[in-house]
């Protein structure tokens, strides 16, 4: 953390020499305050938004944050600080000391010595409110505003974590990072509805096409990266993609962060499956470690429970099933699905949530999936009557599936005859 | 490295019982084999494509490359392994014991007990050629297999190092990780040509627009990310952004990978200077030391004495003049110059070059330049009959403009004021 070195180096040469009340006090974040062990009227500059204010007869409180960390740092002022400006919402910067606090719910507070207001908030105009927990569709009116309150603050410190953590893991693990294209003439096989690009102004470049083919916006990087795999044993990539589907459901975006991982030399599912646990189980233990607060507030109010759920999930050993047993599990359930459960038909997300109840909550890999209800690249394990390919899915409680990967089909007249077979042979000379 | 970490654990186990010779090898990658300090007959699985191979009467030597490293490992194989699958080109499993070398060339060799081809490669159709150096247009023609070339492998090696190198200078220093959106409706004030963006299929949505207004491409991620420095005082984006430049020049892409940060409650000039200088020298030291070996064969083939530069750079603090005292510095030079320095004018790549040669080849922030020469949201220093803003552009050998930044203008009127000359007070009502 930047702010907690700068304090480290002030209390260093605090160490070294008297410590005169007007040397220029070090800026720390509020997370570098909160995380002093133990305060001793070190001389600090905090800056944030106030997000709340009380005054008493001779003392004001202010909490103070900075986005750095869900809880706020608590200012205790003189009364004589208080002014109409020191209003919810205003940033300030404040310089004092850092003191142990007598209070039980924080260990540090700052003694305000300066407080400045760096910009003033009408706070009976701003759509924010003190102490109200606003609806998210409320706050959907307000993208500029609404990572000032402590849902979207925790939201995005998470998904900062999450992602510092999945790429940690992948460089940690010996995987070269791959900036796949974006813009690209490749569909990836039909994996959604495509976005189409095309230069705004058309002015310059009247009677020609900008890349000479038309191009669209990445739905994959899939076939890039196993392009790449013929060079690197193990490549990565986490970039945005987008679908061009028409739909306002919570299952369904535009455009979302995807990260996609090929490993060549790959024989056996059970090698896959232990990177996609070893991945999902570091990047959540890395978030729970570094922003348990973030998390539990998360869990009380969004999704309650589910930090038990989480940490259920982290210490027990994924599951693995074949498509085939799952189908029989869904079979002999007593529960009536909207969609009858066949062998043939796709997992529908009634489907998924009845598999993972019925493994204990714990996340269980699909594996072995009929190979008419997948991509031609995965590999066909000749099987018999029931014919499969080496595809494998996760379901996750409360999300169903969140990772799916297969094998890759490596012989050429196999892959020949499918996509003969789909009559996609034209499309894939390549 | 995974590969690294298998090694270590095969080790762990070998020690703690007799080590059978049949017992499965341990995976490990090329550079976690080459990076084994004293060999000692480990038994070791390695992968990857066959880079040379010499056959002697009794002895057969391959080199094999799996991406990890520019260097390759020597395979030393009794001549009875010999095949004419074993190619250039062709893709093996290689297990045996891992041994000191005899020779100097390298610490360590693998004593092949067992050779698998994965893979063939008809060395004759190949279009990369055993220990040809191709030029680099000639393997534009074939994006899928030019990254088994070392120079291309080195740069993509280079580029995953920066890639995770900036992360973590972010992430150390307490900044928060933002996704800023690729599909965007405003263009960040006229930074360059637009791509849009339209559904591909319009049959679903025939009346009306996908997204109900025209959407592009994002030129960059700074209003978006300003927003959040509304909440969060430190936070940074490195994503994609597009320029429809009709260009095919070195300068121009079509879609590139940008860093951008902003940080709140900042003062002056010389705070964020340090922030860039510290970036530019972590990455770059992470570089020089993860992969000495890429960077040394780039500075060979690719840019000669760059290497030695960059080391210059690492070593000085880097310099500061203004604008102002730039263009004194180009109007006294005894360079005759295609574009005539004059004071209000933009800085041309020659006065760049010249500048930063006139520095001792040491990058120099060039601060304060002409408030018309910059967009509206810099900072008016009001100073004056040269009026400029407060904004820095970092010059460096070789490259020319590497990072922009400014003091962001944050006085409401001053705003209105420059909008309004500019005629984009309405594209900027909100």
């Amino acid at each position: 953390m930047f702010g907690a070195r700068c304090l480290l180096r002030a209390l260093r040469s605090c160490s070294s020499a008297p410590c005169p009340r007007h040397r220029p006090a070090a800026r720390v974040s509020v997370r570098g305050a909160l995380g002093v062990q133990s305060a001793n009227g070190e001389r600090v500059k905090v800056q944030g938004w106030i997000r709340s204010i009380r005054s008493q007869k001779e003392v004001l409180f202010l909490h103070v944050n900075d986005g750095s960390s869900l809880e706020s740092l608590q200012v205790v002022a003189d009364s004589s600080f208080d002014s109409r400006e020191l209003a919810f919402g205003s940033s300030v910067e404040v310089q004092g000391q850092l003191v142990k606090s007598p209070s039980k719910k924080q260990n540090v507070e700052l003694k305000a010595e300066k407080i400045e207001v760096v910009g003033n908030c009408d706070a009976k105009a701003f759509p924010v409110k003190y102490k109200e927990r606003h609806p998210l569709e409320y706050l959907r009116q307000y993208p500029h505003l609404r990572c000032r309150t402590n849902v979207l603050g925790s939201v995005l410190r998470v998904r900062s974590e999450a992602t510092a953590a999945i790429h940690s893991f992948f460089k940690d693990s010996g995987f070269v990072h791959i900036h796949t294209p974006v813009i690209t003439s490749n569909d990836c096989e039909g994996a959604g509805e495509l976005f189409q690009v095309e230069p705004s102004s058309k002015i310059k470049v009247p009677e020609e096409n900008f890349f000479n083919i038309p191009v669209f916006l990445t739905v994959s990087g899939q076939l890039h990266l196993e392009v790449m795999s013929g060079a690197f044993t193990q490549v990565f990539t986490f970039g945005p993609t987008f679908r061009a589907e028409n739909s306002q459901s919570r299952r369904h975006l535009a455009e979302f962060y995807m990260v996609e991982a090929e490993i060549s030399f790959l024989e056996s599912l059970q090698d896959l499956m232990q990177v996609m646990e070893s991945l999902f189980k570091t990047t959540a233990m890395t978030v729970l470690s570094n922003c348990p607060k973030d998390v539990e507030l998360c869990h009380k109010f969004i999704a309650p429970g589910q930090k038990d759920r989480l940490e259920h999930m982290l210490k027990n050993n994924f599951l693995v099933i074949s498509y085939t047993e799952a189908v029989e599990i869904l079979k002999q359930a007593s529960q009536n699905f909207t969609f009858t459960p066949e062998w043939g038909a796709d997992l529908h997300t009634e489907h998924e949530k009845y598999l993972v109840k019925h493994c204990g909550d714990i996340p269980v890999f699909v594996i072995n999936y009929p190979l008419a209800l997948k991509p031609f690249y995965m590999r066909d394990n000749e099987d018999g009557p029931q014919h499969t390919v080496a595809a494998v899915d996760l379901l996750v409680p409360g999300v169903g599936e969140l990772f799916g990967g297969s094998l890759r089909e490596e012989r050429y007249h196999f892959l020949e005859q499918r996509l003969a077979r789909l009559g996609l042979t034209e499309a894939y000379q390549w």
